[in-house]
């Protein structure tokens, strides 16, 4: 029996996902990190081998049992950090005509649409990833939390602080925004606040505040609601950016995915499309929302290209 | 005799300068960090105390023998850090009416200036502080280079950064600004930059890319001027901030002083007084940009608080 594999690389932890060839989830076993910039390339090759011996230790289930393999990592961007990660599955034992390396963005993807269309990624960081009908795939954006990935969780968060920092400094007029962020810090009044702020060093807990926005924005807010206009106002010029760089038009059948934690969420999502729809002609763009794992999409995408016969093209 | 003592308090080194009564500096000596944040207090009273112990050494002046001293301290802000630094000073044997504790940028005001007055800081992150006619001090603004500090080198460097990263991705128009950036960073192409800028993690090295905006300006290139403005407009919002809370009016003499690495630079001091210009009355501002060793201002502070008779208050 032959099987699929489907391996969702993240910054903390790996899932290992097998299934059988028509596309049934068997089982994820999980690993730690495979971003070899923190953990270094020895570990990543490590955790890798874990997850391939879980495998092979319920399934009873070897390298060569594996029809095709889709490897979505995190922080796989430069042709250096293909070279390093693809060196690592060879390593294991996989040819190169059994596997397909790709950032974990395009997974997201896959999870809820076919080719071609585009995945929008906003959770603490962005990103803007396309695939062609062909399945060539392109990026934009997503190049670090603090200076790129505009419309992330962080950026909304970090622009909440700003703002809010200048209302303690007398710099800007009152937001029902500035409570809440005093509120969730648990700063007593706004001249405690700032030196609360200022300590804060974990980037998690500034793209925590974005929720903060997103809640009060439903409310109509008007601070909160500028931030996340103006995030998805530049979500939507990077999108407008892809689409012209792969050569879509409006007679073409497109899928867009809406992806990462902040805009799961429907207030965010509803001024992302309208911005979209100032730029874009979107008659043929089915859109939805990132449900499936990322590790499924791996799976479907593995289908997809034995379908196509890439993997032969190699 | 009697003397006066100037300490100088940065994150990785401490200036001890010592003077005679009339102000005349003998000298200084270099120890370690006095940012208790990153070293611990405990090595910041290792510090102070080797401060004193080479002044004590090279001129045989004990505690007694200082009339007044003047600890302008980087990071002292909250309540927390000037108790945790206090508690320091008197540890070393200093009594409360010997001494007086402030933040840093209190020392670059004095260093050119008197009271009434404010000096508006620009390096690698930014601050504003305002004396009044009393010596009282208050400031705004300078609560961490990410969140705050907008119109510092910091800023300045990363919004340069952002935009490159934008055209990188096709996502805006082409200003020779983004040569410069990507020669700076040894990029051959504006492919490959973005690779190379989502590696960069040290904040100087942000804060280094000002320059190049600064350099730019000069030539009147748009972008770069841009950011510029931007930048001063709102260091020009906190100052006049600063100027209402502490009720400066036309009538009153005041002194404004620039410093900082970044506004040291003619071309933006140029613009900040533009956009100060568009919100303060600067008929009675007299300006000038610090060139005197901030430990100078700390001899001169003690000369003032002496002279008023401050030290006597407690």
């Amino acid at each position: 029996m032959k099987y699929l594999l489907s391996v969702d690389g993240g910054g903390t932890k790996t899932e290992f996902c097998i299934s059988d060839m028509q596309g049934k989830m068997l089982k994820s076993f999980f690993v730690g990190s495979s971003n070899y910039k923190s953990v270094g390339a020895d570990k990543v090759y490590k955790h890798f081998n874990q997850g391939l011996e879980k495998i092979k230790k319920a399934f009873s289930v070897g390298i060569e049992d594996i029809a095709y393999s889709v490897w979505g990592i995190s922080g796989c961007d430069s042709k250096n950090d293909y070279d390093i990660i693809e060196e690592q599955i060879v390593k294991l034992g996989f040819q190169r005509q059994q596997m397909y390396l790709c950032n974990d963005g395009v997974l997201a993807f896959y999870a809820q649409a076919y080719e071609p269309g585009i995945v929008i990624i906003s959770g603490t960081g962005s990103i803007i990833i396309g695939v062609d009908k062909n399945g060539n795939v392109r990026r934009c954006g997503g190049w670090g939390y603090n200076i790129s990935d505009i419309g992330s969780g962080y950026w909304i968060g970090n622009e909440a602080l700003k703002q809010t920092l200048l209302y303690c400094d007398g710099c800007c007029e009152y937001s029902p925004l500035y409570d809440k962020v005093r509120e969730y810090f648990n700063g007593k009044d706004f001249e405690e606040l700032p030196y609360i702020i200022t300590e804060v060093v974990d980037y998690y807990q500034v793209a925590k505040v974005a929720s903060l926005v997103v809640e009060l924005s439903k409310e109509k807010e008007g601070t909160a609601k500028e931030i996340l206009k103006n995030g998805a106002h530049i979500l939507a010029r990077m999108t407008k950016e892809m689409y012209d760089k792969l050569e879509f038009n409006s007679s073409m059948k497109l899928n867009f995915v809406f992806s990462g934690g902040v805009l799961k969420n429907p207030v965010y999502e509803a001024i992302l499309k309208e911005e979209l729809d100032k730029k874009l002609p979107l008659i043929n763009v089915k859109f939805s929302t990132q449900e499936n794992p990322p590790a499924y999409g791996g799976i479907k995408l593995a289908q997809r290209i034995l379908d196509r016969g890439d993997n032969n093209e190699t």
